[in-house]
């Protein structure tokens, strides 16, 4: 058994990103603001998850740098950004999207990705996507030492690609492809997904 | 775009299921009492993930219900829990236990589901898994309405098959597959993963 209190904070994380597969990614644009000017920050975070339906919220974590992320310090001041999936054509603008670029640059207008304005907050979501949710922040709770930031979202809107969707507006499980992200420098590949159905039991199988 | 206060609780809950994919799945076993015997419960959660890596910490979110759902009964009476990643091999079992068995069936012993003692808690983990924390509770916070329990928990042990680690001891990306969960009544297959390595970038490509 691994105690993890053992390992580096580094081999500690490894341990978690290389065993909790595959991750969602939640790519994220938010908006700083430069003199008079906006910057439109863009950003992946791999610790995002569903957290509950009424009102939908979802959660990411953003862990501790100093200065902290353009993203955290965005959502601090601002409340808003736009939380995208991937889709596998955008891999590896997405990815590029990660590196450490300065608080001026927009990283959405340095790969040359395109966005459109959001209908409820002021970050644009980008053109290309095929899930993009319009979130405000409910609250942000520091976690650990040196603290992540554990930041709670309520999603106020949500747009789906035509293309992913079934005949009641929904997702189509068989529709939808996004990166995910494994551990190490590897991500997975979407477009080899094969699904598997089980029916839903409610009681136990007699 | 979908407002997702327009949507009944269901479609809420199905438009995030559906888009935040894949998901991880944490199969939990914890102890609850029944007179004077010992009730093993196991049960899969997808809201799951991880959060910061000092103190190790991940993360699920278990839903409302009345009564409450007896792993979010045993942890708040014992804070003690394993968390297995699911391999392959016991897709049907996880699935299966997911089903609502009374409070005072062992889903673990009516799944025919071996288990071992842990080594720092008193919940056992499940033969023929790759990956199990052992955890404890580090809080317990209400989110929505009704209230959603989000459950941070401390990793105090990790076991790792050793099938699935590199020469240093931590996962090798390359041979961990574990079963994560799709929209609606769908998983996806983890027999047909294929990985796609990108090199780390710490300073913006030029």
């Amino acid at each position: 058994m691994i105690d993890p209190a053992d390992l580096s904070a580094l081999d500690r994380y490894r341990l978690l990103t290389g065993t909790i597969v595959p991750r969602p990614i939640a790519w994220i644009t938010s908006v700083g603001t430069e003199g008079a000017e906006e910057i439109v920050n863009l950003a992946p975070f791999s610790f995002f998850q569903g957290v509950t339906a009424t009102p939908a919220t979802v959660m990411v974590c953003i862990a501790h740098r100093d200065p902290e992320k353009d993203t955290l310090a965005n959502l601090r001041a601002t409340g808003e950004a736009v939380i995208h999936l991937v889709p596998p054509a955008l891999l590896d603008a997405m990815h590029a999207s990660g590196a450490e670029y300065p608080r001026t640059v927009s990283e959405a207008k340095a790969l040359g990705l395109a966005t459109v304005p959001s209908e409820r907050i002021r970050p644009p979501r980008l053109v290309g996507t095929q899930v993009a949710f319009e979130v405000r922040v409910a609250s942000i709770t520091p976690v650990g030492t040196p603290p992540t930031s554990l930041v709670l979202l309520e999603v106020v809107g949500v747009h789906l690609d035509p293309g992913i969707t079934a005949a009641d507006g929904l997702p189509d499980p068989a529709r939808l492809r996004t990166v995910a992200r494994l551990g190490g420098d590897h991500y997975l590949d979407p477009t080899t997904w094969s699904l598997l159905h089980r029916a839903r039991q409610r009681r136990p199988a007699t």
